[in-house]
């Protein structure tokens, strides 16, 4: 295990937080709050920690997979570790547990809160929960390939470890390239959104926050009544940038390049939209009697389907209160999730559409034994290779899942609650249902329990192996055996 | 497709379950019950429509997979459309949609009830519906393989379609063989356990009828309040038997033939009985505070933990009241279910094994790329043909659950009655938690639902895929385009 070079990422990491935390130090002094100073202490604290940790580097430049997903784990523990801190010296959240779990909520996309009263915070320590959405939101690794001054397989080996999907298959130098232009979509429809929102006459730190949770998909609100307050033009806005933020960013790559045949051949994108608009007219019947009229209906089953399939997690009405029917539809969409290669969490719908194909592929050879037989995605043969990781992935989250499900239940909530909080760490989600819905809070949970969900979001988030290679005993014994090589 | 050989085997199926079904005729007369003339009628227009079926034989003997899938599938509706009869004319349960949930879940060895009182049931009606756990545990097909006529490959594909467990290699006369020797121990087993309850005080009736839910994992009461009436020694008799009865028959055999080192190497036994000694810990602790001394809350866990991981579905206790942890352990041992090769249902615990040794494998590909690995079990090797199919199933179970979850949703029952219910069906445990704990009833569900839940039992009960076969349009398009050939 290359332990430098690890040390020398995640000081690059916290170098780049430390830049990003003066954004809320600023805005706070702006506001003229005394919450600022705590900012402007631990950006200043921070990007001198991560100066130091890159002041000399290491000649050994052995970088494997191994190297690239523990350095991803423990760049965003690091990530979440300083990011917690304003949060506890400017009193905002004094408790630790707590603390840590809003920030890695936020960094994670979840926007699972312990905060039962959100108001209360100040200005900057809101503007840094929802930005830390939108840091969180693209991924500051593949920020740092746009930046950082290696070559060779390590980059690859960094987004092999974060990247959001199940397919990776591109070369160094395009990596980079691609990089820029995913950085560049990412800004630009967040500018946008904040435009169009401020033009439908929202405050501008509303829309800023709101806008950075949108394209994270991350679901921090920044009132007690989430975005239930804000006018149908509004939620119509978000809604619509929701959906737009959990599509496969390569299709708007291969817009942009004007390549929109392709982009228009999909398949996930045409999954992705035919479950939205199917739930979206279920939901929109099923809860009409919750509703005045039927556009009510409508609006809260488009926004709700949304920010559920892209696990944003925003909430217009307590969806507590759905049919069960409806209820059990946004359960089903947590777990599938958004397009691979956006921003969203969850399963992924090109995996779904990966484990679908192969459970047919099955029953068709029982049917026909002797026909051969590929399966295709977007028209392409699915390497055996791909089968296996997508398979392994899915038997790692389910084991996850058991585990988190057995550990938090000493809290002795009722199973509902369990299950859907589990559910919406693991996913990235932010809200689930009874005690956990979108009205309620994490904060009734032990720390036992907001540790067992932070590692199950930072889990979610880096497609569960990086965390799960950090705590594989395996990963260890030679590195402690052998020494530093 | 060759239906002709289809409808020879329902109605060899038919004429076996025409025969078994005199017992409780017998029994009921006997008791000098009316309910016994409805019995005697229908088990003669079974045995006459199964010798009809049976009465020439077609030459064509093409019996491929396909044909083995849906003559499993097709038999087993057959016996429960059948064996619901006697219910619905003898009055015992009048709807013919409750009739066909309770005759599936006895098949099936489910043991879930649509009846809120099943005291009020004659005496022959609940022996029949525990003799349906008795005769589905083993399997009919299994014993048609003892005494059908038939030679070459028809008998593998039907026990292929119908074996409890990932693998099946064994070439046709060992098949025959060890069906008769499989037979042999299932019913020396349910003997003994008869005559140990009789011995603790038991009554006839009683020790009969419970010993056959327990032989097969099945889990119909005779009570309304289920096991708990019933004397410690009694539980405990049934609590271990159980757990006998998940064990992979190939260990009593191998027992039986004096290789008991092998018998002991089994990775699958010991993880299923790690687990048990795991859960009974656990949840005796946990439960310690609802019982009086140490002892009950022991029994009440030992007995728990076996009847749910063997899927058997008895009770002692109402289990809803338990702490959520305890709850939590029973859940992720409905899902787990007992040993393949037994009677019981559920994934099966080397279906588990293989799913987790491939997650880790996973893992240590990140870890060790370059290093040859093999993923084994018991010492052998796992072929990457058994990865495939245990994933396939895997894939095809959740698939199935989501589906069920969604349509059973409609009638807006409370989640973790939704969820438990299917996993209930799916797993063929009997009871779930809340309204379908073991103290509830299947009988609030509509009956579209009641027949979603038939539909899981006999799919979770023939391992998925001839259930997906015979509804596959795939399977049916080239019968009717070719005809019958």
């Amino acid at each position: 295990m290359n332990l430098s070079i690890i040390c020398y990422f995640i000081g690059y990491v916290l170098r780049i937080e430390g830049v990003l935390m003066l954004l809320p130090a600023i805005v706070g002094a702006a506001y003229g709050e005394k919450q600022c100073y705590a900012f402007f202490a631990v950006a200043a604290l921070t990007f001198l920690i991560g100066f130091a940790l890159t002041f000399k580097r290491d000649k050994n430049q052995a970088f494997y997979a191994k190297e690239g997903f523990v350095a991803v784990a423990l760049s965003w523990i690091a990530l979440s570790l300083f990011g917690c801190l304003p949060f506890i010296f400017s009193g905002d959240i004094p408790r630790f547990a707590d603390a840590f779990f809003e920030t890695v909520s936020g960094f994670t996309t979840t926007g699972s809160s312990i905060l039962s009263d959100v108001e209360a915070l100040s200005q900057c320590s809101l503007l840094w929960r929802s930005f830390s959405h939108w840091i969180g939101g693209m991924g500051v690794l593949v920020f740092l390939l746009m930046i950082l001054p290696t070559a060779g397989g390590s980059a690859m080996h960094l987004l092999k470890a974060e990247s959001p999907g199940p397919q990776v298959g591109k070369t160094v130098p395009k990596l980079r390239e691609s990089a820029r232009i995913l950085y560049i979509i990412y800004t630009v429809m967040t500018v946008v959104e904040i435009v169009i929102l401020l033009c439908g006459g929202m405050p501008l730190f509303d829309a800023v926050t709101l806008s950075f949770g949108t394209a994270g998909t991350g679901g921090f609100a920044i009132k007690s009544t989430g975005l239930a307050e804000y006018s149908a033009f509004s939620q119509y806005v978000i809604a619509a940038f929701m959906i737009l933020f959990g599509v496969n960013f390569n299709v708007y790559y291969l817009i942009l390049i004007r390549k929109v045949k392709q982009a228009a051949k999909s398949e996930e994108v045409w999954w992705y939209f035919s479950a939205i608009a199917l739930a979206v007219l279920t939901i929109t019947l099923n809860t009409r009697q919750l509703f005045v009229n039927m556009e009510e209906s409508f609006r809260s089953a488009l926004f709700h389907v949304g920010s559920i399939i892209t696990t944003t997690g925003y909430a217009t009405y307590d969806f507590n209160n759905f049919p069960q029917l409806s209820k059990t539809i946004l359960l089903g969409l947590m777990f599938m999730g958004a397009c691979a290669g956006s921003t969203g969490g969850g399963i992924k719908v090109s995996r779904i559409i990966i484990l679908l194909k192969s459970a047919r592929d099955e029953l068709a050879r029982i049917v026909h034994p002797r026909a051969v037989r590929r399966v295709r995605l977007d028209g392409k043969p699915i390497e055996a290779e791909t089968f296996r990781s997508v398979h392994a992935y899915m038997m790692a989250y389910i084991a996850l899942f058991v585990v988190s499900m057995l550990l938090i239940s000493v809290d002795d909530f009722d199973m509902t609650t369990n299950f859907s909080a589990v559910t919406a760490a693991i996913n990235n989600i932010g809200p689930g249902f009874n005690v956990v819905g979108p009205m309620g809070s994490f904060g009734g949970f032990s720390d036992v329990s907001k540790y067992v969900f932070c590692f199950d979001m930072l889990a979610g988030r880096l497609e569960l192996f990086p965390m799960l290679v950090l705590i594989n005993p395996g990963t260890w014994r030679r590195a402690l055996r052998r020494g530093r090589k």
